[in-house]
């Protein structure tokens, strides 16, 4: 996508949504006409039916496609994200119903917004990404990519969990909370936010870090640049849950420690013409839009 | 300071307090001993006292001095590093009473520090200030740098003020609010954090745009690159006040606009060897210190 | 208004709104011709003339009126309901824009909801007022009501102020802020919601207290019950303002003593049948209404 | 302990914990020889070992004992409060490190603390509790007393929960979030305060709603008449834990309803003398404690 017009295109979409469907052959359809090999990604085809085309991995995907467009709400878009982001393939959003916060062409005029994408008119936008692993003992026992968040949360106990907080190999403090988010600018309008976390623009090569319901009222948000590494320490006698992008899952014991860094790849968000991060954030939070000059 | 000893260092202390005479007197000796040249701000020379050493004005020390050592407190730092950010002459802080968030050198262990800072044993951070200018018209009614932050708040009649807000020229929202604080890093763990601003590593290139008792929940304080512009527009009838550093103040009038950015000149802080910027919060915050493990 | 057909009506109305007029117009023609007496406040009558009908000061209104009625906003119906107060004249807001928290009978239906009302179809609802007063030396410079809040906040010069804190002649503490804020249920989803204050429903007999960006993250707002005394002491070297209902103010000097409690008179709010606290709340804070049961 | 020297005390002490084991003994011997009849709690007997002292059920203490005496933490004292309220016996709480919130009596004037409150030397208050059940279809399958909060939250998944909030039977909103609290004055302090609830004075009858990370930045804190009744539904498909004082746990499925209102009986605290809510507070919160005037 960089200065060349796309020649093989992947459909992602969400399972099982009989509108998805639809909108998957609208579009696939429509990329052929255009001249355009199209790939349907392989559950999503098993899903929702794309016959005559060929069915891809995230793989080949990865390896073959020049943009990838995903149809569904953000969810779907985080997860296929996560998914393409080491190959560096640009994504699309469509939404089926309200835009969401990377989700930003509206189902109604898909056709036309692959019609700018083909002609080159649409913003790019690198986006960071985490990269998290879980470490026990000398081992690693999980690593994962996130968009959106890292959290280390209390486990099925549902009780408060104390963990130390070391950036870049230094102690900061030990806590004692519901658990503990690191987030991207991506992310610091998800999940973050409610956890009274601060609002970052994706320009910013930042990492918030924000406590969810600490133990004292001094453990504020902080955030600290995306070229630091922020490990987490989960102390006795407590487990926790950790998650990446709310997606996928693992466990922590008791002297486990999740390493959170800026992952190395960035994953491309292409806008359509005109599109601006603040004007999606006023529509979504409600800001008013309305100039009154007295 | 960079590479080479410092030659000629500058005295400022706080007005009026006889503590800092006499601490200034004591550091003015020392380093003469040691085979400096001080020179002795001239306002404190008036203040405090000190003969025999040469009173300077702002300007003489920016231009002469290898380094300026302010006595007193995070006030009268703020107040010297706007007025020698310009040369770029570093500075050390020497608090009389609790350390503060910028005077990191304890009165009791001064002389020691002065040695570890001749003897080239100390850390350097640059931080970032903020270049704000209220246009009126085609005409630009003040200018003024601040190391913590630019703040538009309510004027003498005590009511909510509204403006609108643009980064890098686009139009944001119109707010409704008791104001808006615009924080440098530095400036994250002031003013801005009681108004729940997020606290920003100063490493980062950001600026906190910080809604001040805003009417309306989703107005959430928001962090961007330091490379954007900020403007504030205030809107019919309001009246405002402008604070720098919560230190210089100009009025605003409706149709006034209070343009914010990133000033060319960076500021050196010069701090004791071990220097820790978390070590230093956690104090400041009463963060948790001793990790616990069961 | 207790269980009697109103005979005397008072109309108050927004000043120089010429939509006002034209409404009160039509709501003194209605009542007088449902046999009601009218009486039009009189700075509503100079203000938007109302040929025919007695112009009536507060003082008249309060002695003889049964029930008051505001065309206005919010605004309008604070000032009314502080000078109403004493007398116990119940209130109706009718409400030209958008529904406010206090006028909530709107425009387009306002003649239905005056049959309601005459008809005894309304839902009344006391609700509690502030009675402050600012002491300096032994005399009192300023006594006021308030329905929504007392707030102190810095004076001129725009620099944060000391004070302290007492409830039932107790110290509590020191703070350091911008200010404080005591608001009644009725206020608390007013300006003390901006300062990040807690929703108290109107049935509690309570008092909450706010500060405004204090510095030091443990000051949270706190709330007590009405029977209590808030008092601030404004120390050296600060001066402050005084708002009632952000209408009303006077200036505070260092040593003055703003005395704080519930106000001996309620006042009612008539409001149409079906009238719920909580419907409003969820319309004016959107808040999701749509049960979604999958 | 109305009006009359108490007769009979019980011991309740935190197990398994050396240092509560002597304190209780020191506790049971001077009590002993002041001509009171001990009892020891069963589990506690169990635990620590009281040879000589008539170990006795919660039920036991409740049907005799004149105060219960908790050693331990905040914890011990929840635990105990919950079991003794049905029977109204009221408590002391005797801390072995920091005093608690509840937990007010310094382990090292523990017996001069015994004295006073022999001698009626103390400060009564009586504090609300909540009584919450949770029902499945037309079944209770949960019922249990709160002194803090009843929280529901998301469960073993990990994932946000969709409820529907009710107040007195109407309908209030739809709420996405990772839970709910409902707390009373005394746990206003607790848990709550961490998820931003406010703090509210336990005179006050009120329950404070305090949403958990809420998706929805204008779900703010709601307190309302110790008199409502708060009901929570939970939405398909998501199953949560429903917590007591953090304490005692059950689960909840898509459908159950958790009910929570005020229970019927309050708990008596009995404080040193000269004991203020406040001053624990300031204690706790690091409030400044020295009015300083200039």
């Amino acid at each position: 996508m960089e200065h060349a017009t796309p020649r093989i295109a992947a459909l992602v979409g969400k399972y099982q949504s009989p509108d998805v469907a639809e909108s998957l052959r609208l579009l696939a359809a429509y990329l052929r006409d255009q001249g355009l090999t199209v790939l349907v990604e392989e559950d999503t085809a098993a899903s929702v039916g794309a016959p005559g085309f060929p069915p891809a991995s995230f793989e080949r995907i990865g390896n073959d496609a020049d943009l990838a467009i995903i149809v569904g709400g953000d969810g779907t878009f985080l997860s296929a994200a996560r998914r393409l982001a080491p190959y560096r393939v640009p994504l699309v959003g469509v939404n089926q119903g309200r835009l969401g916060f990377m989700t930003d062409v509206a189902r109604e005029h898909m056709l036309d917004g692959m019609e700018d994408l083909l002609a080159g008119r649409f913003v790019r936008e690198e986006r960071i990404l985490l990269e998290a692993e879980v470490r026990r003992g000398g081992e690693r026992v999980q690593r994962a990519l996130a968009l959106n968040d890292v959290v280390m949360s209390k486990g099925e106990m549902g009780r408060m969990i104390e963990f130390e907080l070391h950036v870049d190999g230094e102690f900061i403090y030990v806590l004692r909370a519901d658990g503990m988010i690191m987030a991207t600018p991506t992310g610091s309008t998800a999940y973050a936010l409610s956890a009274n976390g601060p609002i970052l623009h994706p320009a910013m090569g930042a990492i918030a870090v924000v406590p969810l319901c600490p133990h004292g009222l001094s453990y504020r948000p902080i955030t600290i640049s995306d070229g630091s590494v922020v490990e987490l320490v989960l102390l006795n006698p407590h487990d926790a849950m950790v998650h990446f992008d709310g997606q996928v899952r693992c466990d922590a014991r008791a002297g486990d420690r999740l390493v959170v860094r800026r992952a190395p790849e960035t994953i491309a968000f292409l806008h359509p013409p005109g599109y601006s991060y603040f004007a999606m954030l006023r529509e979504k939070l409600h800001w008013s839009a309305i100039p009154k000059r007295g």
